[in-house]
């Protein structure tokens, strides 16, 4: 019953209205990424999703995955659309052109991804860590890896996994205890078990490359002595030259609430054999390549599922007719979206969307602008802003996405309940965006720990300023952005007070400090995008109406939270 | 493996301390009600909702209702707990002796309510309706009605239905279209389709008496042309005095989110034969009757999946180990309860369960009062602050255990996703509270609409009233209780601006007007147990330290949300 249509319209005026993302193209290492190739993109993968993906999302929610004697089934079509995914050039769009990708940049990555993800979420998952593979293999692989695998991850023909978790050991890393044994060969044998494994096992290719952390025998304890390999499901041995079965298996698949359509792995190896990758014991900051990543598209599954939570929801509200609205003057009853407390739900929804999706647009262009920057200090300064960005963009738009996922449901009433409407869906599959690739808990560690002192709290200043800057420009023609600038205030001294608090108070207040700041970084995207529609409202007075309308509910009604989270931080510090 | 444990000494603080519900005993109604009646049906209902109920709650959810040729059957064991749960007398707590209940106050059988759904929550829908409907007859029933049905209501024989929605028609009451004609026999024929009938069909007895409403031949349009009809599965032919297969029939049942093993059914009434209840065209005010009743219920149920949530997460958080807690000493890693950020989450859901339930206790305490009173100034006196509390004891504590189970599943991390836990199954079950029973925001149109200005406003004032008495007499001993007294004056004056907003106003912060007065409601709750705390102390050092604690973090750290709702009403108003 639910269907789903690309947000390109909006994806226009953010790339090149708001962010101006015609600069790319005028850097060496982005000079095909021209207006018509994104839009050339967008269409086609706009299609893709609407066409090929969305009609098997119910289907394969309610069929989920199948596990017998160790092999994995996807639902019907997956296998199918899987093939005209990697057919179609998705799977590596910001791979190089030599490794059979497209060179293209991370802000369009993310747009592909966010439709990918509100098309179909579980099969989103199988295809999540390609783009940030490859790019761990370019930095950290040896060249026999390269050689193996790059091509294979920028084109789709294979799908890598990521390895961390083990039944005792999730959050804290350092506890895990796979080994990893040297043989005679130059590589390892691999021994232990892992869980929670996205993709682990699946029928949509052959072989599955696994990057498992692990132990080497003289490894430190804790988190410095852990290593990564590079462990696939099948290899060619080099004597033979045949290929081999690896000594790993899929022990079974989990239970869960949803992304049922997504194979999530028991993982056993049994001496398997692994290639180290990057140095030994030097496997966290290797893995943090494909976890940063995975944390900002984490952030953009949030994005998926409060657009794709209110597309529902708002054609169910223009529908269903109950009641009189107040101040109509027709007979009979008016559609729900004419009542006042419906309109602030779909409000709601629409500035975590669309406020949203630009946010996490800044951070991936920032990701561009670093790697196309000619100087080491320009492209130090946007690392530095994704550094600080990152958890952030993780958990606020995790949980902004749960939230608008909910008022979805809320917004159908019972038959939000009910499954075949597919609000209660994006429940149960957004629902482990606050979980995995961190917690949001984790991530509020993070952001109070490692990334408040990043150079001395410069980095994170830096973002503070952009933040600042954002505002005060758009304060000029969009007045409800001074909400905005005393909240920043508020923020900045909080900050402040954070630097001189002791560890409990810190992690105490961590999580409303984190969301101080997402609501902060949302209502300057949501001054941007003001400021922008006033320059632009001629030209299409209905679009911009309503961002100046969101503009405006995030401002006045969303925004006031961070008084709640301000009164509560300072009851600890 | 989840498995359930009454809180049976919250019950006794709650009960005794700080209720004080002996004085019920000094009334004629109640004299029976004794100190060691309410603990031996309590520890008795524990026990059968621990050992019986609990652990089949897990095998429903994955097993759910099955739906086959007209019936329904429900899973493993249900129909053998419900024959205990009948027989024990489980069913009519409340009902008069002389037609087989047991004659003892709301405020015992809303514990034994929460426990009962605690314990199963698809079970414990089934029963849901008894008590009311039990009330309902006895108020509007005609003579037939009463020796037919009251005896089988208070014991249990049969399980009353209630069928207000139709596809077309939720919220908005008056566009039902069940058509009721008179026969030749008093009776009448009732014609239409209802959906979301919980427990319209099912296994556990042979009869289920349908509550239905339905227009009149003669009816005026909207909701002042609504009757209601008593129309049971089975009747007695008056001729032939056999039982008879009435022209009714279960069509399907809803595939739903969670409340799996509850069957929710579309039911279809094809000239079926029904029994007028109470006058034509009144049947809405006789339905509110169990509406009413079931408002309160499900208010009591989001404390039930607070308390079950917490009690989930609680025993997981001390067990599972991962990282050093700020300030700890050992060696290895720390129980996750001793993180600041994860004892946050446990304190919320622990204020949510034990505020909420004092705060529903007071509202069934009220109802009881009501009940037992002397003279009518006295009853009404209680009756108004029932009529003002019920919108947001509904509202406001379905709100909070989604919100605590939300966090049960925070807590447990990737475990929390997976279902043998059982976190993720509270989420499921606890998300319809918000919607049935009239939505969240039906509710807050009813605080804001007619509760607001019944008795032109002296009913809402009682109840404001009250409150700061709560916190003015714990300010003494307790000081964040100022807190409390401070928020107040906000929702007093947030209350006087709404008597002269616009109704487009009203309706577009009702929700946030709510929310704000069950924060309030809660902290009025938590200063009376803080106080009562304080005074006990010494009896049970550890137990009262608890409940100090989590008054504290109630007051200084959830509190503080109002400061968000009361800028964003004041944006608008």
């Amino acid at each position: 019953m639910p269907s789903y249509s690309a947000p390109l319209k909006d994806y226009q005026f953010l790339l090149h209205r708001v962010f101006k993302v015609e600069e790319l193209s005028q850097t060496s290492l982005f000079e095909h990424a021209t207006p018509d190739v994104f839009d050339a993109v967008l269409t086609e993968a706009a299609r893709f999703c609407e066409n090929v993906l969305a009609p098997i999302n119910r289907s394969g929610d309610e069929q989920g995955c199948q596990f017998e004697n160790g092999r994995v089934t996807t639902p019907d079509g997956f296998r199918e659309a899987y093939a005209l995914f990697r057919d179609g050039g998705w799977a590596g769009l910001t791979a190089a052109p030599e490794h059979g990708g497209q060179g293209l940049p991370h802000c369009l990555q993310i747009l592909v991804d966010e439709m990918t993800t509100s098309a179909n979420f579980g099969f989103a998952m199988y295809r999540g860590l390609n783009e940030a593979a490859y790019r761990l293999l370019v930095r950290y692989g040896s060249d026999h890896l390269k050689d193996t695998y790059l091509e294979a991850f920028a084109t789709g023909a294979l799908l890598p996994t990521m390895n961390l978790t083990e039944p005792h050991c999730g959050s804290d890393l350092g506890l895990l205890r796979t080994r990893a044994e040297p043989d005679d060969q130059g590589t390892y044998r691999i021994s232990g078990n892992k869980i929670f494994i996205t993709g682990g096992e699946h029928d949509l290719t052959d072989n599955i490359p696994h990057f498992v952390l692990a132990r080497l025998p003289d490894a430190p304890a804790g988190s410095r002595g852990i290593s990564l390999f590079l462990v696939p499901k099948l290899y060619t041995d080099e004597e033979s030259g045949l290929e081999v079965r690896n000594a790993l298996s899929c022990g079974a698949i989990e239970h869960k609430m949803g992304l049922k359509a997504s194979a999530t792995c028991v993982m056993n190896y049994d001496g398997a054999k692994g290639w180290l990758v990057g140095a030994p014991h030097s496997g966290l900051q290797a893995m943090f390549t494909l976890m940063n990543a995975a944390r900002l598209g984490v952030g953009v599954q949030g994005v998926s599922a409060a657009e794709s939570s209110h597309q529902i929801a708002s054609a169910y509200a223009a529908e269903r007719k109950q009641g009189k609205a107040p101040g109509t003057t027709g007979v009979g009853p008016d559609p729900i979206n004419q009542h006042p407390d419906v309109r602030r739900m779909l409000l709601t929804q629409k500035a975590f969307a669309e406020g949203g999706r630009a946010f996490a647009l800044r951070m991936a262009f920032s990701i561009d602008k670093a790697h196309a920057a000619d100087h080491a200090a320009e492209r130090e300064k946007h690392e530095d802003l994704v550094q600080v960005m990152t958890p952030i963009v993780k958990a606020f738009l995790s949980d902004a996405g749960n939230e608008a996922a909910n008022l979805g449901v809320q917004i159908l009433g019972g038959h939000g309940y009910i499954r075949e409407w597919g609000a209660e869906q994006w429940v149960r599959d957004i629902r482990i965006a606050t979980i995995y690739e961190g917690t949001n808990g984790i991530q509020a560690l993070d952001l109070t720990g490692r990334k408040l002192t990043l150079k001395d709290g410069a980095a994170l200043g830096q973002y503070l300023s952009l933040l600042k800057s954002l505002l005060e420009d758009a304060n000029n023609s969009f007045s409800p952005a001074a909400d905005g600038l005393t909240a920043l205030e508020d923020l900045s001294d909080l900050t402040a007070r954070l630097k001189s608090a002791t560890a409990a108070q810190v992690s105490e207040v961590a999580s409303e400090y984190l969301a101080f700041f997402g609501l902060v970084s949302l209502a300057a995207e949501w001054a941007l995008i003001a400021k922008t529609a006033l320059v632009h409202q001629k030209e299409d007075p209905q679009f911009y109406a309503d961002k100046l309308e969101t503009a405006h509910f995030y401002m006045k009604r969303l925004l006031p939270r961070y008084l709640a989270l301000d009164a509560s931080i300072k009851a600890v510090l």
